[in-house]
This record gives structure tokens, sequence and C-alpha cells, in this order.
């Protein structure tokens, strides 16, 4: 299940910037699982990673090589996350960059490598290599679609995200890809986004911009509060359009790159396991932004408000019990107000005299729900996007693995 | 679905301690729904309450009562929480506890009202006092049992735990009934605990007693990391047994009523929503208490984990990724072990040497699963039961209120 089209606008190809998918056979036979990303000499480079304390080998390796030295090629792979595989999965993740250093002559520590999938088997190498010629071979500034289907797990459907836009009197483009259906709830980043773009912006601007888009993207979405071992977004800016990105320009880089984030970290809620709710959570009147956020994903991470969801049953007693026990010690709960999409549920902490049982029903029924929360305490607003809890997550996450 | 037999042991009628069940249509016509329970006077009373910021009227006004004057009566009603019911939600629980005062001759302030049930929906005052003379007319010291039954909601069957010891030559009973199947993460207590004893003992030592002993009991479980608005855990003392409790008798006590409230909460974790296992969680070796419980509440409430125990898979690894985003910042990873029943999994941070899949299916089939994390940094020891996340789960919480 999922909800919305799924459609994306064209993937306008970013200069400098060329993709190549192949089939490694890692976990199913014939699927597209194997990515390679190359980067033009020049590129600038950035990322944030899971702060999951057991963050999978791949994770280390590119933290580690993004530091080292310029990079050149980023090498995904789906169906093994590489993840809680010890020292061996260190040893397997240098291994793959040094296969691919060897095969463009470039250096290992200019290699970034990823991975997705189980957690805990050992990675495969040898197949992944195999299948690694083949990946060189397709590479290309078109292969953004094909590259977006490569890195999808349990994820129903690809996920991408594009726009051009003019910079003083120049085009810039901003094209990206992300994957992720569980096990979301990105502290950092998601596994996996990346997104890159033809203009020329420094490191410091670069890793500024992927903070700040990350911060109202895929650090405010959440399937089933379970961060993964793997997130990471990564940046790139190739320069080719000749743009360069100053402080002066910042702000309208800034706001189309966030534009994108969102666009791709929603489409991974829209294709959350088991989805048939698009849920936007927005707390407004808080004291600040984490207890906004606190409140938010108190209500967007409850099984018993996810599964009213699944039913399109407007039962608010169990919201109003999820900001009562997110922590905001001296909430007045008579100045809380509660809305549906347009119809005012609660109010002074209790139904609203205007609420009818039949307007909650009829709220219910869109497939993209808007839980509305004021707390009236504050002026701070955070907004999290969430997924209702279905018969079908519970089946995909019981048989996944077997 | 429900695990374990269910069964329990006789319970024991407490000397001064009378029970009265009756049907008062509250949500299901037929079905037992009111408890009045009657305390001798002399008797001491406790509790302990939500911390759900949004709190039951009920919840507030029992508080207030117990304040206010001796306690003499408790009056409990399942099928309708009474909670974000507001100003008329209060006006309602008083309304009730008068009726009561005028019938048995008391004054409203010794009443203490508890609901259980749907949030949101108003008390129906008429049908709850209506059914308030059968109850009264039932008062009896053995009407334990019915009333365990009286007090349920989305339950599967009733729990009860009693037990008999001797203090200094005297037999002193413990006798306990609890409901909860859902909406479960007591923050002090869980909806509803009723606990009385024949033995004397003072205020201050009650109080003391029933918080030590919900911190080891009804404040270790979790089903869905909910907080219900109504949670209370009640404790009586009527004294008849003449046994008197001081400092030198304190700790035997303390123990075994200590082992009453584990039984009735992990009744409350046998029969949670769609429970096919029961699970304890223990960490040992964190650096504090609260250290441990962070890593076993996140180990707990995972849906992912949840879902695998209800596929009985080992996947072991969504078990690492919940440990590593549990907010133990300086986690050494590659000190922490994780077993299965008795199978070492994981050392070192990723698999042990000796695990094979086989050994892994074979600990899962158990309805009975330890899950053991040792992070080997400190001496801390915390133990928390949780369920499984099954279909059933969430049809019955879909279904509930429709």
């Amino acid at each position: 299940m999922a909800t919305g089209s799924g459609k994306f606008s064209t993937l306008y190809p970013v200069g400098g910037l060329r993709l190549g998918t192949a089939s490694a056979g890692i976990k199913t036979a014939g699927r597209k699982d194997l990515v390679l990303m190359e980067m033009a000499a020049g590129s600038t480079v950035t990322g944030v990673f899971t702060q999951n304390r057991f963050c999978a080998a791949p994770v280390m390796v590119a933290k580690r090589h993004l530091q080292a030295d310029a990079s050149r090629y980023m090498l995904i792979n789906t169906g093994n996350a590489n993840a809680g595989t010890g020292e061996q999965g260190v040893a397997d993740a240098l291994k793959c960059c040094q296969a691919v250093a060897d095969a463009v002559d470039a250096q290992p520590q200019q290699i970034l490598p990823f991975s997705t999938g189980v957690i805990g088997e050992p990675l495969p190498v040898d197949r992944l290599l195999a299948a690694l010629p083949s990946a060189i071979d397709n590479l290309s500034e078109q292969g953004w679609a094909e590259a977006a289907e490569g890195i999808l797990t349990t994820d129903t459907r690809p996920k991408g995200a594009s726009l051009q836009f003019d910079i003083n009197d120049a085009q810039v483009t901003i094209t990206g890809i992300s994957k992720g259906s569980g096990m979301i709830k990105p502290n950092m980043a998601t596994m996996l986004g990346f997104v890159a773009t033809d203009a020329a912006v420094n490191e410091e601007l670069l890793h500024r911009s992927v903070r700040l888009a990350t911060e109202k993207s895929f650090n405010r979405i959440t399937v089933d509060g379970d961060t993964s071992t793997n997130d990471s977004v990564m940046l790139i800016a190739t320069g080719s359009s000749g743009v360069e990105i100053d402080e002066s320009t910042f702000e309208v880089f800034l706001a189309q790159l966030t534009e994108v984030f969102i666009a791709l970290a929603q489409a991974i809620i829209r294709d959350g396991e088991g989805a048939s709710k698009f849920v936007s959570v927005i707390v407004e009147g808080a004291e600040d932004t984490q207890e906004a956020l606190d409140v938010a994903y108190t209500i967007a991470e409850s099984p018993l408000v996810k599964t009213a969801l699944t039913a399109s049953d407007p039962n608010w007693g169990r919201i109003l019990a999820a900001i009562g026990r997110s922590g905001v010690e001296d909430l007045d709960v008579s100045k809380v107000q509660l809305s549906l999409n347009s119809v005012l549920i609660a109010d002074c902490g209790c139904r609203a005299a205007s609420y009818t049982e039949a307007q909650g029903q009829q709220a219910m029924q869109s497939e993209d729900i808007e839980i509305r929360v004021a707390l009236n305490r504050g002026q701070a607003t955070e907004t999290v996007w969430t997924t209702d809890l279905s018969y079908e997550y519970v089946r995909i996450n019981a048989e996944y693995r077997t």
C-alpha cells in the first residue's frame, strides 16, 4: 500500500554527474541493486549520517573518506545493509572501494560506499563486484530514473524530485533520489538520499545547506520511530552550470534545495510500509521547537493514533492522550485545541461544542489527513509527516527476511 | 490472543474489604461494568496516578478526595473513561460520589471514583447510578473474582493475585486485581489496580510501599508505549488481621506486596492486545537505572522488533538497531552482547561466532522470550515486560469504538 500517485516530474540531468545501475543479485536475482555515481573532478560533496550508535560499516567508511580526499564516486548497494557486521563489515566496504578505485583509476579514499537492506548478514562482496563493470559501462547523465529504482528495498516505488530555477539569470538544476519505507525516523538524515546540483557551492555553504534542508525534511518524518543504522543524505555540487553560490544567493538556493528535500522526504512517507494515509501533524503555539516536536512525534508514533487512522476512526481521545503524555510538564490542557483537516474537534481540552461525530468521520475519509494541535502557550510551530499503522505494516515486517 | 494460561490462584478475602459488582449497561448491555468497594472504618488508603497531563476527571476527583477525608468507598466503572470531558466530566464524577454517599450514609469526599473505557464521551451518569443499588446489595468479602471481571475493557481475561504470609506468627493477606490490555505504558501506575491487605499500615508506610512496589511492577511494563489518561493503582490496608507493619517488618511486607504487584502487572502483559508472546527485556551492565530503562524501552517499543517477535523471526539486527538509537551517547558497540533465551546471538557488536540461524529460530519458537542485553559499562540492571505487535493488535485498535 502507499498513498498519492507516486508520480514525480522529470528528473533533469545535472552536468558533471553520471549514474550507472546494474544487477548484482545480492538478495533477488535480476533485480537492479547496484548503483555507481560519478562526480566530475572539482565537485564538492557533503553529507549527513545516522546517529544510531550501531552505524553501519559503509557509514563509518564514507565519513572517513569524505574527510580524507576529494570524493569522486559513490557505490550504493541494496539487499544488504552491511550493519552489525563488525570488523569484517569494514573490511568488506574497503574492499569494494578498492575495486572501484582500481577500475576507474582513482584512489580508494575517493570512493564513498553506501548499503541498505538486511542488518547482520555479511556483504556478498564477490557478487557485488562481479556486477561493477556493468554499472561502469552504464554511467550516464541520464541515469537518474534507473538509479532511483536501483536503491530501493521494501519501497513499492522509486522516489525522485527535480527542479530548475535561475540565479542571476543563469539556470541552476537540483535533482535528487531517495529510498526508504520502514525503519524510518531519520536522526540527521534518512537512508538514503542523493541530491546533486550543477551550481558551484563551496564546502562550508554546501554543508550548511544540507544541514538546514535536512532539518526541515528528512528530520521531520517518521514511519515507525525506528532510526536506521544506515541513514545517509548526500549532497553534491558539480559546478557545471558556472553559477557560484555565495552568501548573497544562499537563501534562494537553500529554499529551492529544501523544496527538493521535502519532496523526497514526503515521498518516503507516501510509500511508508503499509501506508493508507499521509498524515501531517502540525503543532502550533509551542514554547520552543523541541516542545513542538515532542508533541508532534508523540502523536505521530502512537500506535493507538496510527491504528485509529487506519480505521478512518476520528478517535480523537487517543490524540489528546498522546499530547498529555508527551512530556510538556506544565501543559494547561484547557487551552489545547485540536482539529482534523478543517474540523475543530477539541477546544478547551474537551470536545468542541460545534463538533459532531459525522464531521469527524467525514474528515477521516481523506487519504491526506492534517492533525493540527494548538497548544496556545508560545510561538513555535513544527510539522512532522507520518503514516497510519495497518495490517499491511505488520505483514511486511513479520515477513521480511523469511 | 493472550499468552500463558491466565489462571490465577484463589483470591483470599481481606477482612474489612467488601466488593459489589453490577451491570449498568454503560457500553454493552448485560456486561458487568460497575464495581463498588467498601473499606472498613479505620482503613488507610493510598494510590499512585497517571502522569498524563490529560488526566481523567475521576483521577482529579479521587486525588482531591484522598487528601480531604478518610476514604470509605471506591466506585469503578468500565466502558467510559470520563477523560477529555472537561468541566462536565468533573461534575459527573462528583455527582456519582454524592449518590454513593447518600446511599451509604457517608460524605461525598469519602468516595473515590475511577473510570476506564472510551476517551472523550460524556459519562452516562443516569445508567450508572441506576445500577448502584444492585452493587450495594452485592457487597461481600467474597466479591473479588466478580470485581476482577467488572473492571475489564478490551481485556480477554480477569487478572488477580493473592498471597498469605506470616509476620511475627500472625497471618497477613494481600489480594489485588488489575485490568489493562492496551494503552499500556503506565507512568506512575496502570489503569487499574486495586490491592488490599488486612495488615495495619500507617499512611506514610503505605504510600512508601505502593511507590516502591509500583516502581518494580506496573512501571516496568509496556504494550504500546501509550500512557493512559486514567491509570491508577490503589492500595488499602484494613488492619483487620491485627498485624501492624512498622519499620522492622516493612521489608517483609514490601517484598510480598511487590510479588503481588508484579503478578498483576505481568498478567496485563500476558493479556496485552493481540499478544502472542510474553517478552522480558533485561538490560544488564548499564551505567545507571535510567540508561538501562532507556535501552529496555527502546527495544520493547520498537515496532520492528515487535513484528519480528510476532513472526518468531530471530531478526536480531533490529534489536541492535534499537539499542543503537536508544540515546546512550558514548556506547561502545563492540562491548555489547545480546542473547535470546539461552542463545548468545551477538558479541562484540556483531554476530557471535558460535551463533547459527537454527539456534535463533529455535529460541524464538517459545511463547516466553527473554531478550538479554549486556552493555558491559556499569552495574545497573533493569527488566521491562512487553508483548509482540500482531495483526490482532491492529484489528483490535482499528475496530475499537466502531
